[in-house]
């Protein structure tokens, strides 16, 4: 070796292995419990208390549907004196020991995505000091993270099915499993899994045995929650009209073909009015072909009706299971016949591979930035402003994203459509268009150090109301895109202070559309023009594959 | 079934399954080839002529290191009156067989992601209409498109190892290999892959089996390029005086925790100064702590001087598979102790989860825009785009990225810091800084809706050159922007067209900085100040662990 590096090379030689002995030591203590990689279900606290170790970073799979709840429940029951200090990182915190684990001295830090049913508390608990929050993410800023500095010492996570090898079957649930299980697996993390059974031999196999430590059997099967299941009753008239001036005025406009749709009653009426309002407008064949988004029940009709080529699932959805197994040129499906879901992968498609996503929001500005969080709620991200940006890193061209250039320049690029989708009221008369976001004054309480903005006004390009459609992205200074934009608010505040007297020179530059410009009437907008008004009409559409859970059943 | 949905639900009942069906179908062909799911080497081409039917999607695995050599071989030697018109995704095209197959006849269009040595013929062909393009991607858009539009019917790749179940050891380069098989394996295409050997036992399982269709061993082992390798031997006086400004004036100044660096000889000399330069500085520890990156060699001395934590890799690197087996506490490797990388994790975490990303480029424009795309050459973007660009969809916060906020406003968001460095002068006397892109008109040439530009001005931060930093980012306007950019761009005709009167109050401002505001000397701006000046150095800061292919050796 040369004197010059020796010099540089000083000290003690360093181990380059801590990790791994670390791992090793742990898993020594466990051995005695393990029949080969297998925990029995009551060892799982004992096996928790000596596999964690204060201070360690902890994935706990809180899917925004699939939820390690055996795992999760069982960490709420460590010894806070043994185990303390956890680090914890969670796409969604969901269930109430989610939280309790703070409570309770075991954890005290948290990364996460989504706070649903959870976002008070988390507010709450954050104002009292009881936890901290490293930062909120959208899922693929998390997933990204663990790659990069937030990788798990822990990883807490659920499948189906488990063989006696520790081979992992996550069967329509796919979700985030594979992902987490990777960032820790390969740095020497432990990969503790709860399955809600052990088999001899799986149907498939989602994630190899190489990758997993432990598995322990629950004594319940895992949380599932339906959550994008829509029923179509409360489906209401204005829905249906925002939906028609949706399909007519973008979806049709600029030749839609690849897209993302959220959870709410808005996109369940587009999807329900595709095969009538749309096929009327001849465009079956034409826009929505290929899909990244959950197996929505509300989509079988236009499944059903030809429309659909392809849906890529974040997750599955209670229910859909036997119907997306018999749609295998629609569905991602696996040789065994059922599901394959990857919320990693879709994310990455729903950001980079899609024309549009489209969405709803609580809360709207005048410059267009909006929010879900609300007083005292901290909701967190989720995926929305993962796919619900421009995806600056995009070079390849489809119709939709090349139609929103407007300048002339040489050098250009396109934009992908990002479409907000409200009423000008929500529930309670509380204006969705308001002179200044409560996420503001909730990310200063939180000591954040920004405002949690869902979506930024600058990456939206259409906002759509029951009054009309604002094409945002034709707006070529901030002034156009405020004064477009309170065009269609209505009377809310911000519509009221609107000179309607700029609406006709708004229309003919193309920044505003009424429902009459895009040939539509609001009598028109009616529940009979959608192709399925209940659930049970979905269940009829699927020709009874489609198995809703009992909540939804009111027949 | 009510009336109502009857009406809607006219005609013959469709069949759902014709992928499925059809997969079978052609799997049957082949039965009695197989030895379960192992093909005999030279059944290869009679086996593609049935598996393949033209006008199929097929993805082929070209990476930009790892190569399905020998599946992309025997593709080129199907009978084109058999198989014709294929339409291949590749993310890398990198042999010439990649193109031969086209003037073959076999394939005809073409969507990818990066054509470095390939670049030129690829312009002549599509001039020619020899081959048609579908979109150039970043890796990211192509892995998600195959997702949704560009599902692949056929995956050719390429792993280390098979057991006899089909099960995959990919080793060091695991790449983007799972990414391909997910998308065709679970929408009924047909996965096949070349192994460089078939054993009994793996020494840990990458993908499993139920993923796979057909297993070949292939006559020899995959190509697989040292891509990242740079010798410390060819890095200049110039190359370290701008790397010294960029740890000094970038990372110092904005605290930057996690990067990229992309190939070159600028971003080597930055990893060669972290011991020397960085330590006198007193950063270590402070600065550059997680890495998404391929296992640079020239990143072994900062590794071995305690400034690295962790290292994500897209791929491997010739070479340094002992080095990364013997560091698990720094690079994700298995429990058999080899090092896993993953492209599509790591391009998610380059994206999402690092502060900085900076690369060099062949041209840039007043405006900032770049390209790698020179007169003729249509080389593709790779993964710069996707890293090179502000994402915006991150809601996380680091300091560096908060440090990009210039407003003031209520409702801001921080910034991805995007570094060009690049000398002002290529070789052979060809000025980077342009009037315009050649770019323009390769786009125009090849019929490319849009100029294919590397990385876009608004979306770079800095840039560096041997004259000083541009902190575009602290520009207010486009002027601004143009005029601190001038300021670093020597005596190229941009160059010589400012008005250096202009320099003291960019200063001032912060908009640009020279070597003396940073306190650097150019005459501190020697070789001996790289932690390793040749590639025997590295391997004497390894303890022999490296082991550089021949052609990198000259002891």
């Amino acid at each position: 070796m040369s004197t010059h590096i020796s010099k540089l090379k000083t000290g003690t030689p360093r181990i380059w292995t801590t990790r791994r002995d670390e791992k090793k030591r742990r898993m020594e203590k466990v051995r005695s419990m393990l029949n080969g990689v297998i925990l029995p279900t009551d060892h799982i606290v004992d096996a928790l208390e000596v596999l964690l170790v204060s201070g360690d970073r902890v994935a706990l799979e809180g899917n925004n549907q699939k939820q390690a709840s055996f795992l999760s429940q069982a960490l709420s029951n460590v010894n806070p004196q043994v185990v303390n200090n956890l680090h914890m990182i969670m796409s969604s915190v969901s269930r109430p020991e989610h939280l309790d684990i703070f409570e309770k001295n075991i954890a005290s830090k948290l990364d996460f995505s989504y706070a649903g049913p959870q976002s008070l508390r988390i507010a709450q608990m954050v104002e009292d000091q009881t936890l901290s929050i490293g930062s909120i993410h959208t899922y693929l800023e998390l997933y990204g993270r663990m790659f990069v500095d937030l990788t798990p010492n822990i990883a807490l996570v659920a499948a189906d099915k488990a063989d006696r090898q520790g081979n992992l079957y996550t069967g329509a649930n796919t979700e985030e499993t594979p992902t987490i299980i990777e960032a820790a697996a390969f740095r020497d993390g432990i990969v503790i899994v709860q399955v809600n059974e052990i088999v001899d031999e799986l149907p498939r196999v989602d994630v190899p045995a190489s990758w997993i430590d432990v598995i322990v059997e629950a004594d319940q099967p895992y949380q599932l929650e339906a959550l994008f299941t829509r029923d179509p009753r409360h489906i209401k008239e204005t829905h249906i009209l925002m939906g028609m001036m949706a399909i007519r005025g973008i979806y049709e406009r600029h030749q839609v073909q690849s897209l993302n749709h959220g959870i709410g009653f808005n996109t369940a009426a587009i999807e329900l009015l595709l095969p009538t309002y749309g096929e009327s407008l001849g465009l079956r064949g034409k826009i929505c072909k290929n899909w990244v988004l959950n197996p929505h029940p509300t989509l079988i009709p236009a499944i059903e009706s030809g429309w659909v080529e392809s849906v890529h699932c974040f997750g599955g959805e209670v229910g859909m299971e036997k119907y997306t197994a018999a749609r295998p040129d629609v569905f991602f499906t696996g040789h065994d016949g059922t599901i394959r879901s990857n919320r990693a992968m879709g994310q990455v498609a729903g950001q980079y591979a899609a024309d549009m996503f489209i969405g709803a929001s609580l809360q709207i500005d005048p410059d267009g930035n909006s929010s879900t969080v609300t007083s005292g709620r901290l909701s967190g991200f989720g995926g929305a402003p993962n796919m619900g940006s421009d995806a600056r890193g995009r070079r390849h061209d489809t119709e939709a994203w090349l139609n929103m250039i407007t300048d002339k320049e040489p050098i250009v690029r396109g934009h992908k459509l990002v479409v907000q989708m409200v009423e000008t009221f929500q529930s309670g008369d509380q204006p969705t268009f308001v002179d200044s976001l409560d996420a503001i004054q909730v990310g200063h309480d939180a000591g954040l150090p920004l405002a949690p903005v869902m979506i930024y006004g600058d990456d939206v390009t259409h906002v759509v109301t029951e009054e009309g459609i604002a094409y945002l992205y034709k707006a070529q200074n901030i002034e156009e895109r405020r004064t477009a934009l309170a065009a269609i608010a209505g009377v809310t505040p911000l519509g009221q202070r609107h000179d309607t007297d700029l609406n006709e020179k708004l229309r003919q530059d193309g920044l505003i559309a009424f429902p009459e410009d895009l040939d539509i009437r609001r009598t028109d907008a009616k529940r009979s023009l959608l192709a399925a008004k209940s659930i049970e009409e979905l269940v009829d559409w699927s020709d009874g594959l489609y198995e809703p859970p009992s909540k939804f059943r009111s027949w």
